[in-house]
Formats: C-alpha cells, sequence, structure tokens
C-alpha cells in the first residue's frame, strides 16, 4: 500500500444477509479494526484518554446517488471538544468540527433535513451579524453549536448522542441501510451495475483540512476525465474539510494553483499520483487532506471519465506499455462511445452567449429549462427536450437529470454532483455557472437583466461551457486518432460482422461512414409514405380485385426501383437484406374522419367504402394480426412488385459494372410452408424479370427469413429447407416470447423492474434465458439443415453490448443495428469475443 | 368378393401426380378392363357388334359433396340407341336412357347447369301435353333427346359426343378433376379427411332398373343409420334409375314393401346384407339394381351413420361377438358423440305443428328459417341461429348446411341429399315435409293456408319430423344404455383423467354427471359481473391507493367465498382448480360515455376521473397487456383477497367434514421470479387465514401455474421450482407461439386452410410442432425438476379428440374440457391410449 494511508475497511456482504440488523460478530471486527485507530490516534495525538475522531464513510467501489458518504468528525462530543480544544489549542476549530458533526450526522445519518440546519445558521449569523460562516468568532459558534442541539432533537426526539460509540454504529449502519434507499436502487438499475451484494464501510482517523491556513483539502483524478488528457486534474480549498469541495459549496482552485501555495506539498502529491497509477493501472480519482502541512491521503479508487476520456486514457495506456490491446479494448464501456458518437454544435453556427460556466460534460443540448427534477420527468416524457437547471443538483435529482438532454448550474466546480454523474452518463453539463439567477419558484432564470421562462429553449456546450439562447444547429461529430485506433484494434478481434438498420440512402452512407459492412435491414414501408406513393397505396388498399391491386402496384414499381437502386449503390460491395411489405395494411389509411374524406374525394370512391376498408382492417392485437408474410400469403401481387423492382434495380447496377448485393427477407414466416410458396413466387419473379430483361448473367439473390415468432424458431430445421439465411426479428420474438405488447409493457415493466422480477428490459437487452434460448434452438436446428446457414440479428438489440455478448456466444454471424451504433456494436463485438476467449481458455 | 357383382376399379394416385392429365399406361389399364367388360357385355346381350353400356362413378371411400358421383347409361349413341331399342325391344326405353344420358353428361361432365335441360323438357312436356316424364311416349323423347342435344350444343359449344370411347374417357376424367373443386376440398377439410392421395374411378357395365316394372332400383343400410337398431333400412323405387333415389326427385318406398312386390329377391337381399356385414365387420350401405327380375349389387361400402347409431352398432356388435370392445371404442368418432349430447325438446313443452316430414337426422334445433346457403352462412355470422329450408339440397348448398342449426327440405326421403350429410354431421334434419311450399325469392313458406317469413322462429324434431312454429323448450340428453357401456369401456381402457372448465355450480354439476373427475379450470373473472359485485369490482379499479382498493376488495370478499363454497361442494371429492383474477381490468370499466357518467354518478367521483382511468387502461394489444400475474405483481391485494376467500370456504367445508379439495392457479406467468413471489405471499396468507380461523388441520392446497406464454414453457425447469402443478393454457400459448390473435386471424386463416399452409386450424387442433413441441419441452423440463410434477391441460384443445391423442402422447395427468365434452374426452382419450398402445406394439 502506497504511503500516506490510513484506512480501515470492512465488506457488508454478511451484514446485509442478516437483513439490515446488525451482525454481532462483524461489529467485532470493526471494533477490533477501531482499536488499531485508537492507536493510530494516540500516535497522533500523543494522550491516550483524549478523543478519537474518525470519519464514516461508504467503501462501494462507485459511489451512488442516495448512498450515504461520508460523516467526518465523528467522535465529537461536549466532553470531547474540550479535549480537542486542548489538544489544538484552538477553541474556535474545536466548535467548527463539532458544528459540523451535528449537521452532517443530524442530516446523513438520522434524515433530519438540511434546510432546517440551514436556517438556525442564518438566524445565528444574523444576530452575530456576519455574512459568511468564516467570520463567525468562537462565541457564535457556540451559540450556533446550541442551536444545532436544539435542531436535532427537535426532529429526532433525541438528544445529539454524547456516548462516541453509539455515533459511530449509527453511522456504520446508516451507510448499510443507504444500500437499499429507491434512489440508489435506481441509479444501478440505470448504470446496470449488478450482482454486489451490498456496500463495505470504511472507518477512517480523522485529519483536518480546517486546522488553519496550512490546512486545507482536494479531490482531484490522475488524467483529464473529461477529455483523457495525461495532465493531473483536480481542485482544492485552503482551510477546508472535504465536503466543502464536493457538495460545491465554495467554488475551490484548480490543483495547478497548489504549487504557488505549498510546492513542497504539490511535488509529493504528484509522486504519490504517479505511484498509484503505476500501482493499479489506470487513471484514479482520488482525495487527500493537508493538516498543518502534512499530507494525507484519504481515498483512491478508478476514476469515472467520459466516453472520449475513456478512448484516449485506454490507447495512450497501451502506447505507455502500461496495459496491452486487448486489456484497452475491454476497458472502454462501449455504450460509452455514445458519447463520442454526439453531434456537437457546428461551430459555424450563430450563437447567442448568454454567460459561460464550467464545461463539465461534453456534448449539446438543447431545450427548454425546467427547475425541479419531476417536471424534467414529466416534461421529457411529453416528448419535450429539457435542460434541467439547478443552483446545484444533489442525489434527490437523479431521476429528472437522466431525463434532461442537459444539466446546467450555477454553483459547484467540474467535481461536483452534476459535473461527475453528467459524465457518467456521457451527458452535457455546464456547472458553476456564477451569472444565473435562478428562481425556482417562479420558473425563471434572471442572468445580467435578462429574463429566461420555461418556454424559452436554450442551449449549452459541454465543450465551451456557453449558455446560449435558442436551439443552436448542430454538426456530426469528428472523431479523434484514438477513437480511430481503438476502432482498428476492435475489429481485428471481433468475429461478427456489424451491419445497420437503414432505410434510406443518408442512413446507409452514415452507417457505412461508421464501419457497417453491409445492410441488416432495409424496411421498405418507409417508402411509401411520400405523397404520391401513398395516394398508390391506398389505391392499392382500397381496390376490390387482383387486377385492381396490380394496376395500383404498377404505380409504385419506378418509386421502389428507384429507392432501391440507390440504397444498393450506396452500399456496394456489401449485402442489403431487403426485407418485404411487413406492416398492418391499417397503417397506410388515414384514421380520421376529414382525412378519410379527403381519401374517398381523391380517389372518387364513396367515403362509405374508405370507411368500411378502415373499419375492415381493424384489428384487436395489431402486433398478432394480417402482416409480414400473412400479407403476402394473401396478395401475392405485393411481393410481386416489389421483387420486381429489387431485380430491375440490381440488373441495371450490374449491367453498370456495380457489385450490388441485394438479398430478400420474407418477414413474419411462422409455418415454413408460407416460405416454401413465397420462396417459389419469388424465384419464379426472378427469372421472369432476368428473361425479360434478357439478363444471362448469374444474380444469385439470397432469399431468407426473419425468425420472429416463436413458432419459426421451434420449426426452425423445417424452415431452414427453404431459407439461405436467417434474421432474427428480437423485437417482436421479445413481445411474442414473453407475451409483453411493447407499447404497453409501460403499465407494468417499471413495477418489474424494480421488484427484480426482470433484471433487464427485455426491449433493451435480450432475455438470454427466454428469447436467447429460442435464438440459440433456431440457429442450431438451421445449422441442422443447412451447416453454413448465415444467420444475424436485426431487432434493437443488435446495437447492444450485453445482447452482442449473447448472439456471440450462440455465433451468429452479424448483427445489425441503428448507424449511430455501429461503433459501439464493433467495440461491443470485439469485447464479446476477448470474453469468450477468455471463458474458454479458463473455463 | 360376394356374389352379385361386376365391379372394375382403377386408383388415381399416380393420374393426380400426373397433374390432371391422363396417363396413358393408366388408361391402358382402364382399356383392358373394360375389354373384360365388354366380354360381360357379349355375353349378357348375346352380340359383340351391340353397345358396351357403362356407369362411371366416383370410387372414392366416401361420398363427398361437390365430387362427382355417376354418370349412368355411357355408351349411347345414336347408332347404339337403335342396337339397345333392338336388344330389349323397347324404342321407348332406349330413348329414356339416351335422353338421361345427355343430361347427366352434359350435367355433370360438362358443367352445363342443370336448369337448362329442366325448361327445355318443361317445354317439351307442354308440347306433348303431358305432366310427367313418365307419361311421354315414344314420339315426346325423340323430341326431348333432339332437344337436349340442343341445350348440350348451345353450352359446350360441341355436338354430343357420338364415339363412346371419348364419352368414356371424358367421364372418367370427370371423376379425377371432381377430386380437387374447392367443394370437394371444403367438405374434406370440415370433415377432417386427410391423407388421401386421390379418389379412385369405377367403371361398371350397366344394368337397368327402369326396363319396366320387373324392375327397379334401390339403396339400403344393413342397420338403421339413424338409431343404429338391427333393422335393415332403405328405399327402393319401381323402373327407375339410382339417381332418382338419391337426389330425391321421386319419393320412394321403404324396402320393406319390397317383400310384397317380390318376396323371392328380397329374401335374396336380406341373405347378401348378412354376407356383406360378415365380410365387413360393419354397417353396410349398398346399392342394387333389378333388371327384369334379377337382382344386381351395384355398390357397398361402410355406411355414414349418426352418433347414435354408432354407438349402438359398435356396442351390438361386441355382443354379437363380431368385434372386440378396444374396436368398437375405436370405432365410434369421438367427436360424433356429440349428437347424442345434443338436448332435445321437453316433451312437456306445448309444441304448435304446422307440419310433419322425414325425421332425418335427429336433434333439436330452433332458428330462423332462411332459405338460399349463403343467407345461412351470412345470417349465422350475425350470431342468429337459422334454420336452412331447401326444396331439396344439392351439394352446392353443404356451407349453408353447415351453417345452420337444423335442416328442413321438402322433398326426397331419408336418404336423399340433405339427410345422408345432416346425419354426418349430427345435425337435426327435417326431410321431406311436402306440405311445405317454399317460395326462395320471396322467402316464404306457405304451409296449409299459413305464410312463415324469415323473421318467423321455427323448431324441428329430428326424432318425430315435426315442424313447429317458435321456439319449443329444449331438454338434456338422456342416455342410452349402450352409451353408458361404452362410457364404462372409455373410461376401463384410458390414462388421462377428465376434467372440466367450469365457473358455476351448475356447470359443474353437468360436468361430473358426465363424469368430469374434478376441475381444471375455474376462471373466478365471471364472478365479479353482478350487480353489486361489478360495482364493487369497480370501485376497486378506479381506486387510487392501495388501502382504497382493499376497501373495495373487501366487499368482493363474501361473495367470493361463497361462489367458491359452492363450486367446492359439488365437486367435492374432487380437485377444483381455481384460477386467479386474469384479465384486463378495462373489461370491468364500461366503454361509452352513457355508462361511464352512470358510474361516475353512482361512485359520486368525477366522469373525469372515469374516463381517465378507462383511458389509461386501454391497451394497444391486450391480448399481450396488462393482465394475469402482472395485474397480481402490481396489486397484490387482490390475490390476498381472492385466496382468504378460497381458504375460508375450505376450511368452512372441511369444518363440516366435506372433502373439498382447491388448487390455486397463478395464470400467465412467463419468468420464474413472479410465481416465486407470489407463491410467497400466496402461502402467507394461506397461513394467516388458518391462523385467524384457529384451523389446525393439514390443509395442503397445491399451488400451480398456468403455462402459457412461450417462455414459460422454455424455462418450466426454474419454474417448477415453485409450481405443484402444471396447466398448460393452449389458447393463449397458440396466440402467442403462432403470432395470431384468436380475435383478428378470420383475416388470413381460411386463406391459410384453403392453401393448406396449416392443416387445421391451431385453435382446435393444437398445432404439435410448434405449439406442442413447447408442451413437450415444458413437461419434460418440469418433470427434470419435479418428476411427479401433475401436468394437465385447460385450453380448448382438451376437448378435442386429435389434440388429446397429442396430450397422450406427451403423457399430460388430465386434460379438462367444457362440460358438454367430457364424454367425447372420455372417449377420445381411451381412444389415444388404445393407439399408443398399437404404436407401442408395432412401432
Amino acid at each position: 500500500m502506497p504511503p500516506g494511508f490510513t484506512v480501515t475497511t470492512e465488506t457488508c456482504a454478511d451484514y446485509l444477509e442478516l437483513d439490515q440488523k446488525l451482525a454481532p460478530g462483524l461489529l467485532r471486527e470493526i471494533d477490533q479494526n477501531i482499536s488499531l485507530l485508537e492507536e493510530e490516534t494516540v500516535k497522533k495525538f500523543g494522550a491516550t484518554d483524549n478523543p478519537l475522531l474518525v470519519s464514516v464513510r461508504s467503501g462501494a467501489a462507485v459511489s451512488m446517488p442516495g448512498m450515504m458518504d461520508t460523516v467526518l468528525n465523528l467522535g465529537l462530543t461536549d466532553k470531547s471538544v474540550a479535549g480537542l480544544t486542548e489538544l489544538t489549542s484552538n477553541h474556535r476549530f474545536a466548535l467548527d468540527a463539532y458544528r459540523r458533526l451535528i449537521n452532517m450526522f443530524g442530516d446523513v445519518v438520522m434524515g433530519v433535513d438540511h434546510s432546517h440546519f440551514e436556517k438556525s445558521f442564518d438566524r445565528i449569523k444574523k444576530r452575530f451579524k456576519v455574512t459568511e460562516d468564516a467570520d463567525l468568532n468562537k462565541d457564535g459558534l457556540a451559540a450556533l453549536v446550541t442551536a444545532y442541539k436544539r435542531v436535532y432533537k427537535k426532529h429526532t426526539g433525541e438528544d445529539f448522542p454524547q456516548d462516541t460509540e453509539l455515533q459511530l454504529r449509527k453511522a456504520i449502519e446508516a451507510v448499510f441501510r443507504s444500500w437499499n434507499i429507491p434512489r440508489a436502487i435506481a441509479y444501478r438499475r440505470i448504470n446496470n451495475i449488478r450482482g454486489l451484494l451490498g456496500t463495505a464501510v470504511n472507518v477512517q482517523s480523522m485529519v483536518f483540512g480546517n486546522m488553519g491556513d496550512d490546512s486545507g483539502t482536494g479531490v482531484a483524478f490522475t488524467r483529464d476525465p473529461t477529455t483523457g488528457r495525461n495532465e493531473f486534474y483536480g481542485e482544492f480549498l485552503i482551510n477546508a474539510q472535504g465536503e466543502d469541495v464536493v457538495a460545491g459549496i465554495r467554488t475551490p482552485q484548480p490543483i495547478s494553483e497548489m504549487n504557488s501555495w505549498r510546492p513542497d506539498i504539490y511535488k509529493r502529491l504528484l509522486r504519490i499520483k504517479r505511484t498509484l497509477e503505476i500501482e493499479y493501472k489506470d487513471m484514479q480519482d482520488i482525495e487527500f487532506t493537508i493538516e498543518r502541512g502534512e499530507l494525507y491521503m484519504l481515498q483512491t479508487r478508478t476514476g469515472k471519465r467520459t466516453g472520449a476520456a475513456a478512448i484516449k486514457i485506454a490507447v495512450d495506456m497501451v502506447k505507455e506499455r502500461r496495459i496491452t490491446q486487448k486489456v484497452a479494448l475491454l476497458r472502454v464501456p462501449a455504450d460509452d462511445l455514445n458519447q463520442v458518437l454526439l453531434p456537437s454544435f457546428n461551430p459555424a453556427a450563430k450563437r447567442h452567449v448568454v454567460t459561460i460556466g464550467l464545461p463539465a460534460s461534453p456534448g449539446a443540448a438543447s431545450g427548454y429549462p425546467v427547475f425541479m427534477a419531476e417536471g424534467a420527468v414529466a416534461r421529457s416524457e411529453d416528448g419535450d427536450s429539457v435542460i434541467l437547471v439547478r443552483r446545484e443538483t444533489s442525489p434527490e435529482d437523479i431521476h429528472g437529470m437522466h431525463a434532461a438532454a442537459g444539466i446546467l448550474t450555477s454553483t459547484g466546480g467540474s467535481t461536483s454532483h452534476a459535473a461527475v454523474v453528467a459524465r457518467g452518463w456521457g451527458k452535457c453539463c455546464v456547472a458553476g455557472a456564477g451569472e444565473l439567477i435562478i428562481d425556482e419558484k417562479r420558473r425563471l432564470i434572471n442572468v445580467n437583466g435578462r429574463k429566461i421562462t420555461g418556454d424559452d429553449r436554450i442551449s449549452i456546450d459541454g465543450a465551451t461551457g456557453e449558455v446560449m439562447l435558442g436551439e443552436v444547429e448542430k454538426r456530426p461529430p469528428v472523431f479523434t486518432p484514438e477513437f480511430k485506433t481503438l476502432m482498428k484494434w476492435a475489429d481485428r478481434n471481433c468475429d461478427l460482422v456489424i451491419r445497420t438498420n437503414a432505410d434510406t440512402p443518408h442512413d446507409s452512407r452514415i452507417a457505412r461512414d461508421f464501419g457497417a459492412e453491409g445492410i441488416g435491414l432495409c424496411r421498405t414501408e418507409h417508402m411509401f409514405f411520400g405523397e404520391k406513393r401513398i395516394m398508390a397505396m391506398r389505391e392499392m388498399i382500397l381496390a376490390d380485385s387482383t387486377a385492381a391491386r396490380r394496376r395500383a402496384l404498377k404505380k409504385l414499381l419506378p418509386y421502389q426501383r428507384r429507392d432501391f437502386t440507390k440504397i444498393l449503390l450506396t452500399m456496394k460491395g456489401f449485402p442489403v437484406t431487403i426485407r418485404l411489405l411487413d406492416p398492418l395494411l391499417h397503417e397506410f389509411l388515414p384514421g380520421d374522419q376529414k382525412s378519410q374524406r379527403e381519401l374517398a374525394r381523391a380517389m372518387k370512391v364513396r367515403l362509405d367504402r374508405v370507411k368500411r376498408r378502415v373499419n375492415q382492417l381493424h384489428e384487436v392485437n395489431p402486433m398478432l394480426g394480417h402482416r409480414g408474410v400473412r400479407l403476402t400469403v394473401t396478395y401475392p401481387e405485393i411481393l410481386e412488385m416489389q421483387v420486381i423492382a429489387i431485380v430491375q434495380a440490381t440488373i441495371n447496377c450490374r449491367r453498370k459494372r456495380m457489385k450490388v448485393m441485394p438479398e430478400i427477407m420474407i418477414p413474419l414466416v411462422g409455418v415454413d410452408a408460407e416460405l416454401s410458396m413465397l420462396r417459389e413466387l419469388t424465384e419464379q419473379t426472378i427469372n421472369d424479370v432476368a428473361r425479360n430483361m434478357n439478363y444471362r448473367g448469374e444474380l444469385d439473390i439470397p432469399i431468407g427469413t426473419m425468425i420472429e415468432i416463436p413458432r419459426a424458431a421451434l420449426t426452425a430445421d423445417e424452415i431452414a429447407r427453404h431459407a439461405d439465411f436467417f434474421s432474427f426479428g428480437t423485437n417482436d420474438l421479445t413481445q411474442m416470447t414473453l407475451g409483453y405488447s411493447r407499447d404497453d409493457s409501460g403499465s407494468f415493466m417499471p413495477s418489474y423492474l424494480d421488484k427484480d422480477i426482470l433484471k433487464n428490459n427485455p426491449f433493451q437487452t435480450i432475455d438470454a434465458d427466454g428469447v436467447g434460448q429460442l435464438v440459440r434452438t433456431a440457429v442450431e436446428k438451421g445449422r441442422q439443415t443447412k451447416p453454413k446457414l448465415h444467420c444475424g440479428v436485426c431487432g434493437e438489440h443488435g446495437g447492444d453490448p450485453e445482447s452482442i455478448v449473447f448472439f456471440q456466444s450462440v455465433h451468429l454471424n452479424y448483427v445489425s443495428c441503428s448507424p449511430f451504433r455501429v461503433p459501439i456494436a464493433r467495440l461491443a463485438a470485439a469485447q464479446a469475443s476477448l470474453l469468450e476467449k477468455q471463458l474458454t481458455l479458463f473455463g
């Protein structure tokens, strides 16, 4: 262990098993460790009858909102305050430490609202005619202690405990208890922190950063947690205790300024920083205190960082030969790439800057200001983009922070609560914008005389700290060399091919630039919503004979041919899986009376007929209705038109020596006879078009199906006889396998996640035991029939790192995801391959 | 082969493979057989240059509507008519045979509508001033032949063929072709006739029943096909050809009257009848012709019969030592029991009889008269019970006959089309009610001066032939000794226990009387629709706190306790599986504005609140929504109330020494954590109630779950850890495994069945490959965890014989079906056991 540490830790795994009641055995162990601390105290203060002063803090590997963090100054009582005064010859200091204890203990251990202490403080300041707490003299502090004790008694019904052991026990208990408060549980869920039995507790002997101007306290990261640059990054406050920095109550000095204050200490700190990084092989988040010129390290742990920083640190550490490429790949959470894939503001766009704060977490966000967490949740659920605007944030705000597009605070530095949480999520944050005067009640911001209300959109720039009026134009992200390096390493290490889900040349282009090697799902339904197209589509739906349907479809053919040509060319050299028409015909008809009347008029049919058809197409459970292959079985002419368009587009491109590679995918197959019948029709149509166009080359267009109905997975051996490939539609497969309607699951899903009935939302991360079992079965059965059967996934799970680990384990050939998730999928696929090899190695 | 036969048969399996084109090899064989026939003709008519006269008929084992049945008199041409005249010295007879050929060949082979010939016939009759065709003299018949030839040419564009071989080929071809016409396909589907490659064709030398008053023709059953009594049953016509009997154009004489006409022939027929039954070990359906005093047998096949007859014949034949008990059990189609389970009219009820026809098929039916098949289909789809009323029925009417509750005809006997088809389906039929004057166009019946319209309900009694005005009260069926014997044999031979689905004491009682050994599914939702109950239910749904919900639930408790007590007592000694509340809460709230307003007033809340809650509870896909266990997870107090009611009812009964055996079933489980959580709550509630009631006995209430979500089946090993039993809810399991909404599947299901994509409607007969695979997996996995796990099925498949064969094969413990299907299930279960043992024996 590096020098300067005096730490004692106990995990509470056994404790939690005992259902929140203190385990006597454990407490005995804690007691023993506290005896060791007592020895330290003796050494330090030179006398045995003097107070044992300790801090108690959570020993959880990551700090969680709602978790009790620290109680300082434990062990102070009316009696030991005298001892401390004697030892330090500083009565004012001793009283200051005591009032801090009563406040902190009352607040975090006993649940007395902080505001009660604040009001009491304000009254004392008024009585003693001072404005800053630093200005309170000995008598003022003595009065404050008395007042705080009164607040404590009023709200807890007990006197402030004068038994130091009781103080300690209660503080330890509070840490353990805080593990299971709803806010902490919510945080773990949002951040997918799982498999932990509980928190540890650290009991540490006190050192004081508030013993005068030769004392201080600070927090720092061994590298810049925002950019990842190898620069010491932190803040400190002279004559202060730790929570003053973290809570953002006073604005601290940058760490580099320590060099001019006490160069000897600064040099020592730099040396320790280096030692810690060598020891832990990763960027560290450290806390330290200087007591009367002596440096003490309070804590070190792996530091939270932005996605950009994670990439840079990982790649740099490979260059510094601290870690291997494979470790670097495993060290960047794939989802964190999201942050560097986020757009930023266009530098060329006009900005109306009203003030500048600290650039606390990168990104660019625009939205309506909201002033309370609940409002942020409600308004974002209504579909508005919102910016949460607070003086400072606290763990109570966690839900609102998650819901907001960005976070803006008027106090606190770059290590304040708002900044740390926002960086963890890759959410844009501007902190400490001191010129903002925030009026929460009237929901108003005053900034340099200008008023901003909840109805004025604002923009915040996490890269510059700028706060701007209106919505500023954004631009796509720019990729750093480290990002490109990491992606190169990822591609070198992964087995799965990454494709994308794209229906337009624009999306295809973005995805290709992001490294997609093909389109796994090109939906065709969106192509029919253009003004002229939708009319032809509706004509087709309203037709009452095959001939009339064919006439309408003929009008759609040139549009489809053009669409397919463009997409095939954008992806040339890579496969493009085109899914034939899938949705309910209902979705193409207007639902309201007015539009129906317009449609009737435009199509020169009676309103009655339009209405009748709309009613006829209505379904009780549309999810399980007349769509996908069922449409094609009843109206094969739709398939014919789409296949003709695909083949004509293909032949046209091939004649220009463009290597376009379409694949035809028939959705919603549940019975092998559906596929065999339509495969035959598809093949026949392909041959007809080739013959009509006098094309003699090999067309070789694979025909496959989506596996998205449980029965299809169960009978995959039969279905594989007619399929060149399987593409798992895990969205629908999840709906049917679990019997959850995605549109309706909001009514019970939150409660299922809260009660831990489900570990994840199965629409985000694949349910490996249920849905995954079907995927595994289908791959195995399919490959029994055709050993080389090409299998991929095109549901939203294709872009989810945890799901990708599963898809790697069943040996799919590819995953397909939305364009912006392609790099995430590439990294996740590499991680999945590496993890699988590790497992093979060790298991 | 018994004496009297001159039959030639060729199957068309190879022919069908050749896609409706005549196979030369096959024709060669037919030619060879025809040469044999020619020799017979030579023997019979004594000259080689005379006509070869044959009939061609379908050789299908069962006759199917739409299938070409027979063409008689083939081989007649202008030239051979002369030969026939010469041979028989009867020019009138030869002409009559010729005009019949042109008509029949034109109609059934060439598709010329029969009405064209009829109109032509009417003109000729007018010209020759006769009213009956029998009265036409030689000249009249000659004119009719000429007129028919003209009709033939007009509608086929060709002359009537004078080449006898061409006539023969075309007739054979027509038989083969008719196998695949939609009506025949529909009939095979309705009657579940599968696995046949096609029909055979019989070519037979002609014998003539219309050669004078010493000739005749008839059809008969070796036993009564309606009751099964061992009485010779049939009809014959003097001086007539076969189709006159079957088509019901002339009303024939009962077979017994043959004894007074020609006792020698009658005696010979009785002897043949006996021989045939001994040979084929089953009741036979025979056709015969008498030509100039000589008896010829034309055909014998196993006869169609009513369910009652099937039972009696099977049981009687065991007594007669013709067959074994096991063969008897396999010989009665389980579904046919439906017919003897049907209610009949209460003999004590008042009847307003307007006329009496032939009791052609037993049962009792009431409904609105409809006059066309299409109308019957449409109106019955609208939910009306209808009686199809026709002069006579023909294969075109088959859909309408199926849709109608009963069939009533004004001509035709007990072997007419209407009678035969109705008996096959166990549908009530009164035939040949000659006093009815049916006006199809004006949709009116005139009977003895009284007018009956489509808006007047009528009743028909298939046991007496009575046609009555209005709806006559029905009574439950009475069971024959043979039925009871068969059921006893069934129970002795089956492995599966039969339970019932029942929610009321009334249904439970019926089911128990039918032999149900317990309730497999007691739904609890219907219990909440009583006037006071629904209010409390709605109060519960509108409540906005757990406390308010509990208050409302408390009001429901006494009702539930009473419901459960009654059902448990009705089923005492047998298990009763009570399913906790399953449906969407939405279903309990009124949908229309007016009822919502009333509800708001009654509950003294604002209309807004009712509406908001209704909207809030609306779901896009209700099938996959917030129901079943999901309700209980979110509102555990509902489960508590229901469990309290069950346990209180149980303790009350047990204290009176009543052996009641409730089982608690938690529906819609998909994740084992759902069940483990609710099992714990259920057990705790059971213990609480027992403690509060001071009950010290062993309660021992099994707690199980429905397996109706694919994921539950896939993870059955996990779920079994918390379940004492599994009950397969195959209705929902089918919906989710196939992705079909039962409510919506009408939009594509018919087309899927027509195109043979699905072999059965999976909601009627279990989809063994898909849904069945999940059932099998779940049973296996469940019993891996708990080898003795009790497994049953409570979906509608539990009463379907074909599905029962499947359930036997996966070794469920029981099936549960609706009360009226219990005897069917008992028989089907015995058959399934016997079949399985046969398979084990041979395979």
